[in-house]
């Protein structure tokens, strides 16, 4: 696997941390995962076995068991957002294909048989949108896929009916926090028919000030029209999340916002234990003192990569042992010591 | 005014602080201070202006009117435990006398008509009574104090009445703090008899983990049994201290003792902005940091110094300018960078 989309800048990138763009698909006939047997199950697996050569003429994709992936790498590929957390547990029948990029992802199994992934840097909803058109396009050059001509696609949860797609952007927005309007603004962005999320999708926790919005329906409009929408709403929340910044940098904040910047900094490069909370809290606030050229002689992308680095499966690996959760946060604060001061 | 007892160390100095013995005298028939008439308080300034030469035989000292010291410089003799927070306000008819080295200070027109102060680093309670006495019977040589052969030396306050005599020793207990035990410690102390009182006496809030022990009676007892006692309870609290600080070298909580010591060096290190009470609670942290050899390369007299220097007064000082708070945080925030980076 090549350089993942999280560690590149892309446009609106000071705010815009990645976009998604996932397609969920059904093979006809057969049923969706929840109620398939085992024989229907390897059925869809031995079929996604053949993606990669459906998809040689576009990228090269590499087909992954689930149940022959260790543990620790499952994990791994959930904290760079290419597999969900469900797709972690119980691996039985399920698979993934991934592209030598990491910007294509194909879950097969999960919840639908297929969820066709993109993920690029920064806010690319139309540039993720068509990549991922192109590949369902040559997945569907060969296979049947459930397909209703009234309603659209078929898929497990009727929230997915229809086109089957869901855009999300993740969002970093640490100044909005800081001056206590995330709530007002995420709020707001409910009332368009959007959803926002915590780092890694549904029902999980936000952390180090990251959001994702996403379309919460996918029935009644095209494909554009709703990352239209989705965009539109997105760039409202980066403006407020600009407007705030600058409202930090002002005279008469200047000095409060540089405390901030750089207790945080004191703490990361002496801190002997750090969870992984309270690392990407104080992560996110540097990055944010990058963004506003408040503390020099930091790289955006380092810190970026720390903030991926420090999860659980990547901390683990690169220790190269399975590692009790105190050990953890001390290998941890002395992986962001060494890091940050380098 | 030469080294200030503040910045050196004395027996059992790495906990306790500093030792004081005051003693509460007035002159026979002049009333105290807070019913004399303003002829009768210069009637008591005049005579304390011969002490000077009184104690010549025993050390250098000097005579101050407070009236004619600035506001700046009385805040500073405040901040150095050398006059009382009362003493700095309503200067009319108030006098302090002096030594070189600060250990002696006369407090005139205070409550009392003087307050005798020695002070001493470390725990040296029957050493700073020695040299109290002998400032007392110099001063008793020519002035006639009010004293009653049945009660002992009559004062303001009926608690300071019979030998007038309050010793305290400054105690630093971070670790007792940290393991929050500080508050069973500090009750227990309380059924001796004795008084508990934060950084500048009575009434004042306790900073830094700095707490006084004090005896709170001053009648029934010899002086020197007095101080037996004090510092007989003043071992047990040391005791206390000590134990915790074992506790927390303890192969299962030293990582976090380590942790505790270089947040509070990185914040100090790195923050724009800092009041003196968090200040003083970060460096009673660095302070214990360096008495249990977690962190090299720190001098622990230049760390109790700063937690002189960068109170209010002392940094104003320091500045050569009166402040506003903000500024104050801002250039405590700057003189503390400067100060821990040398």
């Amino acid at each position: 696997m090549g350089e993942s989309w999280i560690k590149k800048d892309g446009p609106e990138g000071d705010i815009v941390l990645g976009t998604r763009i996932r397609l969920a698909r059904n093979f006809a006939e057969i049923p969706f995962p929840a109620v398939a047997n085992r024989e229907q199950a390897r059925q869809v697996l031995q079929q996604a076995k053949q993606f990669p050569s459906s998809l040689r003429q576009l990228t090269n994709v590499k087909f992954y068991e689930l149940a022959e992936v260790e543990e620790l790498e499952r994990q791994i590929l959930m904290e760079k957002h290419l597999i969900s957390p469900e797709h972690t547990q119980n691996t039985n029948g399920k698979g993934v294909i991934i592209s030598e990029h990491e910007d294509i992802s194909i879950m097969v199994n999960e919840e639908d048989h297929l969820r066709i992934q993109v993920l690029f840097p920064g806010l690319q909803l139309k540039k993720a949108w068509e990549l991922a058109n192109q590949v369902d396009d040559l997945i569907e050059a060969n296979v049947k896929y459930a397909f209703d001509p009234d309603i659209g696609y078929l898929t497990a949860c009727p929230s997915n009916v229809g086109t089957g797609m869901r855009g999300s952007v993740m969002l970093h927005l640490p100044a909005l926090a800081r001056i206590n309007q995330l709530g007002n603004v995420l709020r707001s962005v409910s009332h368009f028919g959007l959803v926002v999320r915590g780092l890694y999708g549904e029902g999980s926790e936000s952390f180090g000030n990251i959001y994702q919005i996403s379309n919460q329906i996918s029935l009644g409009h095209s494909e554009l029209d709703m990352l239209d929408h989705l965009a539109k709403v997105a760039e409202q929340v980066i403006n407020s999340e600009r407007q705030a910044r600058q409202y930090l940098l002002q005279e008469q904040n200047r000095t409060a916002s540089e405390d901030q910047v750089y207790r945080a900094y004191g703490i990361l490069t002496n801190a002997r234990l750090i969870t992984t909370k309270e690392a990407l809290k104080l992560l996110s606030t540097i990055l944010l003192g990058i963004d506003l050229a408040l503390i020099p002689d930091l790289e955006r992308c380092s810190v970026k990569e720390l903030m991926v680095e420090i999860r659980e499966a990547h901390l683990q690996k690169i220790m190269g042992q399975s590692l009790p959760p105190e050990e953890r946060d001390r290998l941890r604060a002395s992986l962001i010591r060494e890091r940050l001061k380098r």
